[in-house]
């Protein structure tokens, strides 16, 4: 195993130390329980937006907190949910009074945790409101979750959602535009190596130098098939299609496509895949207006490539343009 | 070979395809000659900065284009030098009337092809400097450098003099403060991992499971010594001990600190790495002011990590300052 890490036990407090000293004007790490919380949370009559999940997907979530989108991030150990006292103090400590959303990826111990801290929260009076995301249309159910995982949707949303709360929305109207992110988003992805977990000391399965994985999840947990390796064209392809026909998206629709590599994957291969993913969009008559393409969510050293969609509405379109001041997004503030 | 492309002959052509359809509100996309222009070049009365260098290292420079840092960056093949005739049409194009600066990296192909674009733009009457970054402390000459390497202060060259052309100073002013920035920075880095240029299509040299390469260039070109694989404290250590000794650095200094990923390193490692070297900075007396924590100058999929030190003076911190809008550096806008 080849990182650039002192110990395994150590990887999340040193990497959450060195975000803390990298982004001091944005964001403060708490320590036991563990979140980030945005520099001057809590922001008093903002609804307050709280995320959080298993580590290995960096920037997601802690890259994301800040002015215009998250207001904390839970980080659970590599590949693990947080807990729910990290779930409740976040909570606690970034509510502004006027209601608090968790944003919750589909994976069995995020979904639990996520809801008990929920309900110990009630009972300290902040209203406290989920919605789970469900995005990937490559399986049914995996390893980690019952019915769909939730990938590049739950970027989207917290950034949407985020920049909505700023602007003084509603706590009910950031909890349905959320949900409707979730509902009009459809996301696939595809690993060309295995990742390497620093506890386990060894990939997480193995690829022969000619296959690549297809409909891989953000664990290396399996996909769809393995099969042979493909051009990044007809990988774009192979990728596009089952989202295109799950929502279904039809001609005219407006979509924010979003290109994201999975750790261990260059930029300049992602352009050339969103190069094929946007023509691909054109050739069915979507029309493209937002963009997003780098390595967002990510599982940990994994090369590889996940592509979302989402059917834009105005508000959605809104909430996206909005000024957002993060470590990891970052425009127009 | 397993990389998200079509073809070797087409990864940069479809990669900057991409990054035209992925940016057009910032930038656009020259075809034959290539280069990339801010959209609103040129800009009358402003003085222009143009870099360029080789492709595999996304996002530099292409994606350092737009409002407060590059008017142009001229991309050649994978690891080689671009050609005058990009060059010279790419001054061309973003000649704001008052003076252009190429940023050129010390690499023997790149400043000879600067050097005759220099020469052909004068001879149209525009006013060109040229200023060649030599920050990379590792070695005094190499496969591709007579002197020593530019690494990462290119980067911090290009934001600083960018945020201070955009703001009006006057030509001498740019180049003197390029000049000042890459007198005042100095790098080194390291590889956990080969990388491999799309058309050898395999691994541009070989490294144990339990070694990194030491000193090692943006092309993976050989560094200082192969040696064993070390924790992230240790690693920081030994890249930061050369880099504080060679300007020297001094107690009291201000400083920005830039820990840079390779392209295949993931972000969660690259944040332990930050932690070390900004406590090492600490130990050393040293004030760190300004930082910068991503995979800006890659080696296409190279694991690895660099470190930059910069003396921060007031009108460099100035520049990193002020509003920066390009694809992969964004605030204040």
């Amino acid at each position: 195993m080849k990182k650039l890490i002192n110990a395994p036990e150590h990887v999340v407090a040193e990497a959450l130390e060195g975000m803390a000293f990298a982004h001091a004007d944005l964001i403060r790490v708490n320590r036991d329980p563990d979140f980030i919380a945005r520099a001057d949370a809590p922001v008093r009559g903002k609804v307050a937006l709280v995320s959080g999940g298993g580590s290995g997907h960096e920037p997601m979530h802690g890259g994301f907190v800040g002015r215009g989108m998250l207001d904390a991030a839970c980080p659970g150990a590599v590949f693990t949910s947080p807990t729910p006292d990290q779930m409740l103090e976040a909570t606690k400590a970034v509510d502004g009074g006027v209601g608090v959303l968790h944003i919750v990826k589909n994976y069995t111990g995020d979904v639990l945790n996520f809801e008990m801290a929920a309900d110990l929260a009630r009972e300290e009076g902040i209203d406290v409101h989920a919605v789970v995301i469900d995005d990937d249309v490559a399986v049914k159910d995996s390893l980690y979750t019952a019915g769909r995982r939730g990938v590049g949707a739950t970027v989207l949303a917290e950034k949407i959602c985020g920049g909505m709360a700023e602007a003084g929305a509603p706590v009910d109207h950031v909890v349905d535009l959320c949900r409707a992110v979730n509902g009009a988003a459809r996301s696939m992805g595809l690993a060309l190596t295995p990742c390497t977990v620093p506890h386990a000391g060894k990939p997480s399965f193995d690829l022969a130098e000619d296959e690549m994985e297809f409909g891989i999840g953000i664990h290396g947990e399996p996909g769809r098939r393995r099969m042979k390796l493909e051009p990044a064209d007809r990988i774009a392809e192979m990728l596009m299609e089952p989202i295109l026909e799950d929502l279904p998206f039809r001609r005219g629709d407006d979509i924010l496509l979003f290109v994201n590599g999975m750790g261990g994957t260059p930029l300049i291969e992602l352009y050339v895949v969103y190069r094929a993913a946007e023509a691909i969009a054109a050739k069915h008559g979507l029309a493209v207006s937002c963009r997003l393409v780098g390595s967002y969510m990510t599982s940990l050293d994994m090369a590889g490539v996940s592509i979302t969609a989402l059917r834009l509405d105005d508000t959605m379109r809104k909430g996206w343009d909005a000024p957002v001041i993060t470590p990891a997004l970052r425009w127009g503030g």
